[in-house]
């Protein structure tokens, strides 16, 4: 058996997706093979290139033609989250299996239509979760699922990628509210959401809070600036944490750390428990 | 120049006051001698056996007779939560500086109450948040005034201590309301906060959480169990910051990690940051 | 250009040749497409059902078939060490481009051979070294030529990996003289020397002692135990650098550590270098 | 019963013994009381200074002063190398105890008149291997003898100490052969060796090799530079320890790790262990 993969978006997860894909048979042995089928990026010539570079057999600068190209079983996606709901529910409704990248929807509602194609359909879909199938995090949830480390009390994860860092970087559409949707939170926390539901089950209630870390980016054109979200908070954030929960485990003694990022660096200091006596 | 030191409990704190006074002057060498003068634990044995081993002159099991000797010229408090305000208020009426452990009170009011007493009477007082007294901290907070890691966008700070994480230790005074007060937040929470307001300035809003981690403990004389403090949510914690806030420091690579914490250990995983391309 | 890959040899270098071969253009661009043409195994089932997981066009059984494959361009030897010499001459001799798997030949007169005939048969050649090529280590060695750290005294590395550490687990050829020649120091020392050598220059003068950890392990199939090479040291190594040459770096403090070994586990502790003063 | 202490030498260590014996009774409860009786500077305003600091009853700047005063019964001696062996026999002849720092003498023959004179007064003895007496390594020491992580086969331990690592740094009696004797080799390689005897039992073989790092210092008036010991290597030494006797350990992946050390910093690099297959 052979799979066709079409591939729509070309950046840092549609170069991912090809790698992945092109491994996989030789990775894990019992799996059908990939063919690289077809591949779309906006701009035709970027769309030949790179279809030459990753290997796929068409390239094209309309997603409509990766879904219509009969060499196609499987759609992948991996462009800015806005267009993920229009792909998703064409590849759905020409029954091709999907593929799509975190967050898989601007709205909940969008997301709940599009499973709900999904499901009529009776199309295989996959949303970009990768951390939760990683074999040591899948290990983990056994352990717990098998309550082999107890009773879970207490779930840290944390993610801060340092690619827009630096206020100084311009403006991308992972910081546009119309293309990303809910910026570091939809690209990155939704990662952390997906590990905690998959090792402490369903979440009942939330407080949450969100900040804008820089107002203003250069535009990528040098033109001037452009604006933030709405939303903006011109102090600092602070995560204090604070418990009697916690055990030495490797990489993690019991005791205190903490870190403070700016736009240019971030710094550390621990302290490792002291023994207690007395 | 020589203080006489009056310090009232003998536990894991009562310990570190009367080594770290002991060592002061042996340390930093333009500080005053400090005289072992007299020490007090509710219990009369108990008092004298430490007095003994700790080296003070004299011992007793009424903390007002600490305050009333006339050779201790600083009351170091070291006591449950609950009897910090009587203690301290005493010692600044009989013109004594006071040294008391965190949290100062159970109450805001307590406390201020407390501050305006020292500043009415002019005595010296000390709080004891020591982690903002560490010279590798106090050099951070002026790497950040001077300007040299760029202007903080975010404080992170963790603490978890192991040694109320086994749900099947005995109750002490620290999970009693009435003794402590604030269980984790106030043992624990109140230096991360410290240090926050140290690094990065007053806080101006705040949006916060509690959980009981074990709703009941064994009673110490093994009579069956106490109940815990009125609030509890049966369902495990998670704290899930995300954010692109992230550069690579020494230990804290961008990236994601996460831990879970049972009552018997903490296990925990990382992920470095993959490099980004194309 | 497309470039033709023969591959001989399965196991998990060969694997992994098989997908750095396949990803090279998607990953570096300017690179030749690389196309699987033919690989070899001793045993032809095995043989067959590789080509078909990692996507070569043909199997063969002879490894002598692939270096005269018209398709193929390249050959690729991931075979036990004793088989690089008459695999690399023949690959050579038919002009064939090599990439032979470190350690390069079991003696120094056979590796002295090899390099003199592919000199003077022009093909180009690469010996497995692949550490020597990690982006981050050719920026170390960029930064130590242009002095950017200062003028190195002291270079540590340390290679220890688990895969035979259990006494237990059967003989492989990677403990036979006659097939692996050099035991540990060949398999993994030699990467260590390759980095020394690119980062501090050519080596003057050596002392070196080696051990066999386990005198005998159990054959493959059961039927014994097979005795180790001839040397045997029966008691514990140690190895116990100590300097004042330490910086703190990230991740390596100044100060000691120390780590022991067994066949079933490894066991770490470490002192940071306490602050000097008076 | 109270100890008198009688302290030669007021440097790091000599402050460090001050610490330690003022604290001891405190932390451990069930040991003598210790009186600071006297201490030793050569120079007499700086050891009035110190016995005011470290709280001693009296000062002397002549070593056989502190060793005759009838309030001593143990002779703390913190002082150069050189210096060690007529102290310490001075001592044990007037039926002292006496703790020694490392390393004990200059040569094998001087240490040995040293044990032989104290086994014959019968005195009690010390010498500062103080990392073999900590508790973690103690527990260390149990475990592998009670064969709880099996049989060792291999102890790894290195110091590297950063206080002479700057080349530009000026002499000191530490890097002089009269005072010192051995260089780092005395002052930090006998813990390791301190350690590897008591946790893998007697050193039946050794191969070596020293190096001076730096061949010149400036004087500390400086009035010029001093030659280095005499035996000087102009090239960087390596050290390259490779097996295959690793297992996953906290902080201690199987794999490749390397640093390398200038005048100025220590830089690393790590790489994991791939997992392997096929």
């Amino acid at each position: 058996m052979v799979v066709g993969l079409g591939l729509i978006g070309t950046g840092f997860m549609g170069k991912a997706h090809a790698l992945a894909y092109g491994a996989a048979r030789a990775v894990f042995g019992d799996v059908p093979a990939v063919r690289m089928a077809c591949l779309c990026d906006a701009e035709p010539a970027r769309a030949r290139a790179f279809a030459d570079q990753f290997g796929f057999a068409a390239a094209t600068s309309d997603w409509r033609a990766v879904i219509a190209d009969p060499a196609v079983d499987l759609v992948s996606i991996t462009t800015p989250n806005a267009l993920h709901r229009d792909m998703a529910l064409a590849a759905i409704a020409a029954g091709k299996a999907v593929h799509c990248e975190k967050p898989l929807a601007l709205t909940l509602a969008d997301a709940q239509a599009m499973a709900t194609a999904a499901d009529a359909a009776g199309v295989a879909t996959l949303v970009g979760y990768n951390y939760v199938h990683n074999p040591a995090f899948t290990h983990a949830c056994r352990l717990i699922a098998e309550g082999v480390i107890g009773k879970p009390v207490h779930f840290r994860g944390w993610v801060d990628e340092d690619y827009q860092a630096d206020g100084d970087l311009a403006w991308t559409w992972r910081a546009k509210r119309a293309d990303a949707g809910l910026g570091a939170l939809g690209d990155l926390g939704c990662h952390l959401v997906s590990m905690a539901v998959a090792l402490m089950g369903p979440i009942e209630s939330l407080i949450a809070d969100t900040q804008i870390v820089h107002a203003t980016r250069p535009m990528p054109d040098g033109s001037g600036e452009a604006a933030s979200r709405t939303r903006t908070r011109p102090r600092p954030s602070c995560v204090l944490p604070a418990g009697r929960r916690g055990h030495c485990a490797p990489r993690v003694p019991p005791g205190a750390a903490r870190t403070v990022s700016t736009g240019r660096c971030t710094a550390r200091a621990a302290r490792s428990s002291s023994a207690r006596s007395g």
